[in-house]
């Protein structure tokens, strides 16, 4: 389910307005019996009830989360999977205790690399190359991604109870990378000495990389940097001679947004848009620009997000990434109506 | 195109009957012209002519190869890709340089993990989830399989230059392993500091292990343990009360074929086949047994091998192994006519 991203208002997404992306049908969890499981290269395996997750050292923070397919439906030729628009994308206040705590709970071992989170969502293996199945979804992270401040494991989302849909009662928030890695429903955590290669991070949500000059295969990890317009919507009616504030959010992973501009001439000109409130790491950063269409006519309205380390979105997608990691620069058609 | 397995007679299989698989239409090079670069972490990038390959070091010595996907067509449920029967192994004596050979003049640097062996063949992406193309059929070694005596570049088959449709000029005969990562046409070799992950070792040419309880994706390597029945063939109507020699061959990666055990009442008893010639590393063993069929009727031969490590046939396709690695028990149907 896409969030309405054109009512983009407020930092921090509604919950009922969250996107929801599930692999398998949602499970039904019951708090008292679940337990969380830390198992595999650990000193001390863990079995946790709510309660005793609940009474680690909590935290609460925002962290935006984007799906590795968000945009998917602009990409030109047509690419498989679900056929997001704009709205894969939302941003929460997390509460919950830091996957490092628990990893320290359970003390991990020397040659430890990788931290593989476990949800109870499972199915029958539809897609080519599946494992045989039922299989749960997986996906792991480098323990040093793992051990960062941004891993959570959240039992709470903007001051609730983490609603079934979202992963009741435990899930994995990944601050900085794409949705896929924050594990809904999360019952075990298997720490190992080799990096993991499971379906969902080597034939799902994995992309072409070339270093050595031939496609190899790596696990999507970093959000890439994008922003996007929330109003005017495509194809939107607007009035010549009149201020009109055109409106969206810019995000990236591991970096943080450093400017957003705005072009009306299809890209001749940019002029920079306002950030607004202040940088929140893994968090998208809103931004607005007064724009004031003197002719009528048809405009093509793009935003071009750059990062702190220079990265900005490319003009097309590009197919090493798949149906994954779409940002390239994609106009917003505007009318404009005489006054 | 199988080798006709029914007519199996000698260890060395002839030249023209040596089963072909490739992935792409068949390169068609100029040894004037062919090069082999060996590049990436290594002291000293090389560049070879066939002619300086030629002067290295050379062997010759006989090695098996199996396609992954022998035996395919037996499988059940029906399972995708190229239908083998039993005619996808084949054994040559092939000449040429060790691969360690060349590695050694090209100075491998710390640190290297793997060695990857890039095809002249190539083409444009057909199957779901390859990278965009065109692209070369490649496969990877560990540097330490890279390093064996039984991994070799070979320019030469059976006393003659190694065939177009073999790889011509130059191939890797890489012992023990399924035939994928006897990478035919050679003409690039990539030492890299990181484990290759390419379609064709990922999406293609892997199977699901289960080491964590979660499936993990793992590249096929070491041909698993296997007789199989070359007379009689499939529905073959033979005498009773006549002695029948009942013959095949039997291989395995890794080890070496320890016994070969054959049954004619569908599992129940088991009877030792006499093993042919002696051991030779990385090859199969032609077997024989005695058989004299008593009464009329329909009988199913089973043959059953045995490695040294204790490892045999299971009784049936594990779906973890997808499309690949058929070794399972499968009863050769026979008419025995009374006298």
């Amino acid at each position: 389910m896409e969030s309405p991203f054109a009512s983009l208002e407020s930092f921090v997404t509604p919950t009922e307005l969250f996107y929801i992306r599930n692999h398998y049908p949602e499970p039904s969890l019951d708090a008292k019996t679940w337990k969380l499981q830390v198992t595999g290269a650990v000193k001390r395996p863990l079995e946790l009830s709510l309660d005793q997750v609940r009474k680690l050292k909590a935290g609460t923070r925002p962290l935006t989360l984007e799906c590795a397919g968000n945009g998917r439906s602009f990409v030109v030729p047509k690419v498989k999977g679900v056929p997001w628009g704009r709205g894969g994308v939302s941003t929460a206040e997390w509460t919950g205790v830091s996957l490092a705590e628990v990893l320290d709970q359970a003390e991990v071992l020397p040659g430890a690399v990788d931290v593989i989170l476990v949800g109870s969502d499972a199915g029958d293996p539809k897609k080519d190359g599946q494992p045989p199945g039922p299989v749960p979804f997986v996906r792991s992270l480098p323990l040093a991604k793992a051990r960062q401040d941004e891993v959570m494991l959240a039992y709470g989302m903007n001051g609730a109870d983490l609603p079934r849909s979202h992963g009741y009662p435990l899930r994995a928030v990944v601050g900085g990378w794409y949705g896929m890695a924050s594990v809904k429903w999360l019952k075990r955590i298997v720490v190992t000495k080799k990096p993991y290669l499971g379906f969902d991070q080597t034939f799902d949500y994995a992309i072409w990389t070339r270093e050595t000059g031939l496609p190899d295969l790596t696990p999507i990890t970093d959000v890439a940097i994008k922003s996007s317009i929330a109003r005017p919507t495509e194809n939107e009616e607007i009035p010549a001679g009149k201020p009109y504030r055109v409106r969206g959010a810019a995000w990236v992973g591991n970096s943080e947004v450093d400017r957003v501009e705005i072009s009306t001439d299809g890209g001749k000109t940019w002029a920079r848009a306002v950030l607004l409130g202040k940088a929140i790491p893994f968090c998208w950063r809103l931004w607005e620009y007064a724009w004031t269409p003197e002719k009528a006519g048809h405009y093509g309205l793009l935003a071009r997000a750059t990062d702190g380390r220079g990265q900005t979105q490319p003009l097309t997608h590009d197919p090493d990434r798949r149906n994954y990691m779409v940002n390239f620069l994609r106009p917003t058609s505007v009318i404009v109506r005489g006054a």
